[in-house]
């Protein structure tokens, strides 16, 4: 007992300390309490990642933006000039309906909230949500669950659309008429493409069902506007003069530093178009792989510029090829664009010089077919998508088939290509040929003789340049 | 007692537990504060919104630089060749004092710490401080109040007066001499130009008496720009032939594809022009803002384009005119400049529409005048600035007069709209006869027929293309 | 005693007390900890500060990428039509040649592991390491040491080597054949500039013992261009026809408004340039260093670009002189490079000022000893780059030795600038020799006359636009 009470003496000896760390703990609490919810409020105002992932979206957007007056200049440049006020209107034009139109119901398709068929059924067919036509943004005071600005997003697939539209009117150029190809731009913007988009990144079939892997739009965009070129440059037919018989009459640009600068425009808008495509840059992981998904973009490029020089100087005996080399580029972007993030820069030369190489065969072989594609887009845009996707696996696990884990793979990439191309070819022959039948897509010989700036815009690029 | 004693003793069995429990959270206490203190820092030390905010003005101050490029690719574009190196030049001039005169008075003008008259005075001129000539950055060492880098807001503020200074260059291009159209330049904008901005961006009367709003410049920038533009275009005199009798002499512009490239150029830069205007990007509410204005800005410019288009094919029988279709676009961007967040995007597009058409119809009214704008500027910048501003209240509420919301409403744009009309007119008046009465603001007619580059600059735009 | 019994009562008075302080601490205590944790994650999570650095490389680096392309229309359109579809493609193919080799040796010599004679010597040529040929980027997942993404520096200094071989490309315009100097730009890219960077921002004897300062590579990337382009122009000689006797034949750039364009879009990535080699953007100070940089870095432009008019002016009676203006923002631009963040924004108008002068003087003088500087180059990147290397210590103390502080000094900077100027003059005459000997720089004659673009490339820039 006595030790009891020792040691409840030594215990209670012990009081004051309690005391003091109890009621000062009690005390520092308040103080660590408010201090924290300041630093909640100021972490949560801050909104840090929702900013950064905003940024991306915004800043990705404007110079995929400028993307249109790369696409512009480089198709400006490669016409000759008495087309070349006609092609700088299409573009801002055509720049214009693609925002319209996307905004009136393209989004809507696109991103759909309910398939046609339900959830089990094809996924092929988004139902439009009737509340989501003529896009709008939500409440602007609150964050938005999605982790970024809702607007940020639009705004980013705004400009994708409008890509997709550009790559048709280089190819069509200097013989389609203005309103019949509006009218198609429209059709394209507000249907055809969202429809593709919807089957990927709407989470349609291609995506739920074939682990299908587009990352920013190698079949997605590019080839949907490849192959609707494609479909117009068949249905409308080769300009006035350029093939007779077996022989291929060149019509030279026009302007050949305005396509050298219409290609740094695309080089440089093409950081944001797949930089952009990471979909988030708050966390140190996704800036990483945005930061390398640049660099790779860029090196991309440097094998199509590179490869497309060296097949040309061989083929050419020595003389390289300034367009082909532009488009060289380009198809270098076009092919890393399906996977700019798993291809190691080594790999991503290599992706983007066969790209180049296969711009520089495709041309002389839609030259054999009579097929007229006047700033190359087919070849770059079509010909080096299909490759960019087809690859995608390579850097990936190489898959065969779509497994469990949801690998891309081969067959799941086919069938996106081939879909897609089968869908756009379907879809871009029934408007083309609906629109040649009502009000005609080609303009008179005459027309195309005297340039489509005096025929159809009544104003010369050049006036002053040129004795014609 | 042993009841007491009980519970004494009840109570000390507890005492370990209270003890363990007190140094415990003690312990942990240390931890936490240490923890709590380094997260502190670290979120303190990253500034997060502090950085999100000035990147907003660093962006968009670069991109409306650029915007400097694309005036100057619109207007050597819009010039006849043998003019366009010196366009080209004025650009470049133009720029580089709007951004000298900024930084010597032009903002200690435009930001003034006290009125003239005091605080109950009109508030219509500020007190420029002494310790405020030639702008400087403040400590950089330290979060500034603003919350922001004090060199980023100064720098986008400074792109802004280049803007305003740009509009006139393009209007009275191919007759105004150098020195005096500099000297010009630099009075706008060290001094009209910021008493503008004083009275509403100032705090001026604009702001605190009238409830004037003008979110990124309608009034305050483009009409400044446009109505000193058209004084000038009054005083200086149209260029030789251009009128005849009732017969106007077009002069079309010598490269139609930088036109455009300066379209797409101006378009860009306008996402900064608006967007940045949301003046912080660190909080969701902001970035969900600046994402909205985007798109509105967007789509205004769409709905200048298009409305432009119909507009001319109606007007001129199908065929579309190019440079009103890029006067379109960037008369949608003037309209939606004054309040390019409220809108809905549908209000965006017919906001941006009337201005196309205003543009439309306001270039042949401007040359039945006799007026001679060489680029379009008064009917883009002037008459879509006013319209822009005026219809500011409806998409706020509509009210009529000042209310003690201190809502936007009618009067109050009207007020803006036309002191800063009369003012602005009165100053370059002054300014443009007194330069024409000493030194003469209008080459020789020899020098006109020659063209600049040779009479002012020794060297031609274009010294192959053309005969002359 | 009972005083002592007292007051361990009163003591156990306040056990109630300190059991509910403890407990309760030890609750809230929970609480606190899981929101504490929860904020760190968050914080950590949102990697504020590592993006917002990331971001700085990322968007720093595009800008700078789209230099070249203000380079390539700076030199589109200062070479003569017949050469300028040449001049468009060599800037392609040199930007695209400047990212292979940084990538594949570039980076591992610049950044070296270790130095040949180790780091007690000389610390002149570093030892490359195995792993780091074909620079890659390492794990994704995790944030680097280093405080940004790997990739966004390792872009950002690509863009970089890409500008140093742009400024060569200018200068040898119009008579250097292809391959010649595509070889020439890959030693430059992938040995000369590495080693000379290695030297500063390698960490080497530049920065270890001479405290040389140059912030954004005055010396380090502008003057290492301007020698290899001295070289190259002695070597190779002037165009032909250019120089008879004491008479110098004037060849008139033949797109000025390109030329326009061209600086603009070096004025703009210039911002990216300086401002983003601060380096760091995630805190107050360094965001607040990254906005003053810009403010500073568009006032040096102004000087340099008043400067020059107003000296063209003066020396040529009163008319200015275009492409002088154009160089003069460019001189402005290199002079500032050195040191864009001490100097106040009034020294800044100076430095570049001087800048603009020089580079108006530097012309002729060029010319006097018969080397042909087809865009002005030398003057602008190498005289300028002297300039602003060596006024650095003026804003930073003007220590004139080395001292214990490591301030920069003018000795240092002499050393620097002589040591850079030494060293990439030896390996330039060495390549440039080494190519004539064996294959030739120069173009035939025969070539010349027709022009670059018929004989080497097939296709000619405005094939409709000259007589040619």
């Amino acid at each position: 007992m006595g030790h009891t009470i020792g040691r409840w003496i030594r215990g209670a000896a012990l009081l004051p300390v309690a005391l003091t760390a109890g009621v000062l703990a009690y005390a520092q609490e308040d103080d660590i309490a408010a201090r924290l919810a300041a630093l909640e409020e100021s972490v949560s105002g801050s909104a840090s990642s929702y900013v950064d992932n905003s940024y991306l979206f915004l800043i990705g957007g404007i110079i995929v933006m400028l993307m249109a007056a790369g696409f512009c200049m480089l198709e400006a440049g490669l016409v000759r000039s008495k087309n070349a006020a006609m092609q700088s209107t299409k573009n801002v034009a055509l720049y214009s309906i693609a925002g319209l139109m996307f905004w009136v119901i393209g989004y809507n398709i696109a991103y759909p909230g309910a398939w046609i068929g339900g959830d089990e059924g094809l996924k092929f067919f988004g139902m439009p949500a009737m509340d989501a036509f003529f896009w709008a943004g939500g409440d602007l005071s609150v964050e938005s669950d999605a982790g970024y600005a809702p607007a940020s997003d639009w705004f980013f697939q705004m400009v994708f659309v409008a890509t997709a539209a550009s790559i048709v009117s280089g190819t069509v150029a200097e013989r389609v008429k203005l309103w019949p190809f509006l009218i198609f731009t429209a059709v394209l913007t507000a249907v055809i493409y969202p429809v593709v988009v919807s089957w990927e990144w709407g989470a349609g079939f291609l995506d739920t069902k074939w682990a299908f892997s587009d990352f920013a739009g190698s079949t997605l965009v590019h080839s949907v506007g490849g192959w609707a070129a494609l479909v117009g440059a068949i249905i409308i037919g080769p300009r006035a003069g350029k093939y007779f018989g077996k022989q291929v009459h060149p019509m030279p640009g026009s302007n050949i530093p305005l396509a050298a600068l219409g290609t740094f425009l695309l080089w440089f808008g093409w950081f944001g178009f797949n930089g952009a495509s990471q979909l988030a840059a708050g966390t140190a992981a996704d800036i990483n792989s945005v930061a390398q998904i640049f660099a790779n973009t860029n090196m991309a490029a440097v094998g199509g510029v590179l490869a497309a020089m060296i097949t040309t100087a061989v083929l050419y005996k020595g003389k390289i090829d300034a367009t082909m080399v532009f488009n060289g580029a380009i198809g270098g972007l076009v092919s890393i664009t399906a996977e700019p993030l798993m291809p190691s820069m080594g790999q991503a030369v290599l992706i983007g010089g066969v790209g180049g190489i296969l711009v520089v065969l495709a041309v002389p072989l839609l030259d054999k077919f009579k097929i007229d594609d006047v700033v190359g887009a087919i070849p770059a845009h079509l010909v080096c998508g299909i490759w960019g996707t087809m690859i995608v696996p390579a850097t990936h696990g190489a898959a065969f088939m779509p497994n469990e884990a949801g690998d891309p793979n081969f067959i799941g990439q086919l069938v996106g290509v081939g879909v897609t191309g089968i869908f756009v070819v379907a879809a871009s022959t029934v408007v083309w040929m609906l629109l040649k039948l009502t009000m005609g897509v080609r303009c008179s010989l005459e027309a195309e003789e005297m340039g489509l700036d005096k025929a159809e815009i009544g104003l010369e690029a050049y006036p002053e340049f040129t004795s014609g």
